[in-house]
């Protein structure tokens, strides 16, 4: 059984007070970096892998798409996705992505935000991601950067009265689990280098048309306790390919 | 005036004393990742920016390119080149590569090793080799990975005892100068996000066809002391791409 987290209540009840959760995509700081890198929705049919709160198919769905299918594996996280994101065109579905499957070329878009982190088997999701894209296809996901992922704490290294003192790098080129603290809880996660980020999409016919490691826009640093120090160290990778 | 370290005096006998130096090629950590990303070489015209002793530029005139130029700022890295380097295809001339310039399509692989954390300006750089490719043509490069420029000091964090803690990252979205350590000696170089390494590349019209962080392959990290400690963070990031 793939870890479900976000259906543990502690765990989703401090998810629903992130900005990200009350305030959606505004409340997110990758937003203003992901937003130009997503592609034309209109008349288009779209696959979101782990939807959540459904932010993002409401967004797609509001741009035009044809059809919206968002996956996520938490009863919750769809719960709540159904009742603030719903649409004619959107429709929610309880599945892990990684036992997802779809006929060849179901898709001319697939999403996916802060999910694939979760995910053992990298290269097994884009293999599938090509055959379910239509040639032309867009496919766009963020996900935790290597740096950020690597050494495991996810968490500053700090002098002996709590000051920064940087971000720790370790064991990066040792892929696999970490055990690491999100919200007070520990999650698994999976740590994987640039290197095997970038080499998945490239192996398996996409073109890449975008990379970045979003920065928290002005506003947020300036307005948001200790948000200065995410220009630090990358927290997130944003990877947008085309189906050749 | 562009900093010309190695034509100082100690730094050159220094770097003399390297395994990369004496051993060329099969000395280099990254060399079994570069050299299959490399591209064929056979009839075509060669430019390589930071030539250094000239391993790169030979190894070029020997897989049959029809012309290699070799760019390097360092007279007495030249003068190794033109001795233990030469060939009838091979011209070796001292610039730096900021300051060169050649008519549209002169050449139709342009590569470069270690040298593009020393350039300032990066964009200006791909916009000039962009240009200077043919339609069709190669641009191949390894350069000091973002982690490993980023927080500046290119040393390990240690405890007390000396022993290895992790890699610092800090200021990673602080692009600029630079004051590193190497063999013993300051030199200036210049920390840029991968994201302007990678963006530089798309924006400029290339395709871009690989991306490796290498790792030092097995039989050195048996075989050279301290060497197991490289898989614990990235040094070197190398990027191949295609001008479309």
């Amino acid at each position: 059984m793939r870890e479900n987290k976000y259906d543990n209540p502690v765990f989703f009840a401090k998810y629903a007070q992130m900005d990200r959760s009350r305030l959606g995509l505004k409340g997110a700081g990758e937003w203003q970096t992901l937003e130009p890198m997503l592609p034309d929705f209109a008349g288009r049919d779209v696959l979101d892998l782990g939807c959540g709160y459904g932010w993002h198919c409401a967004y797609a769905a509001e741009h035009g798409a044809r059809s919206v299918l968002g996956l996520d594996i938490s009863r919750k996280m769809l719960a709540v996705a159904r009742e603030q994101h719903a649409a004619p065109v959107i429709e929610y579905r309880q599945a892990a992505m990684e036992e997802a499957d779809f006929a060849d070329g179901s898709f001319d878009v697939v999403l996916s935000s802060l999910a694939f982190h979760y995910v053992v088997d990298f290269g097994a999701l884009v293999r599938k991601t090509a055959r379910w894209l239509r040639p032309g296809g867009d496919f766009v996901f963020s996900c935790e950067h290597p740096v950020f992922t690597a050494e495991g704490s996810q968490d500053w290294y700090r002098d002996e009265n709590g000051n920064i003192l940087h971000f720790p790098v370790d064991n990066y080129y040792i892929e696999g689990e970490r055990q690491a603290v999100f919200l007070g809880e520990r999650v698994t996660k999976y740590h994987r280098t640039l290197t095997s980020y970038v080499g998945a999409l490239l192996s398996n016919g996409f073109a890449l048309t975008g990379l970045a490691e979003p920065q928290p826009p002005q506003e947020m640093v300036d307005t948001i306790p200790d948000m200065a120090d995410e220009l630090r160290r990358p927290m997130m990778l944003i990877l947008a390919a085309k189906k050749q």
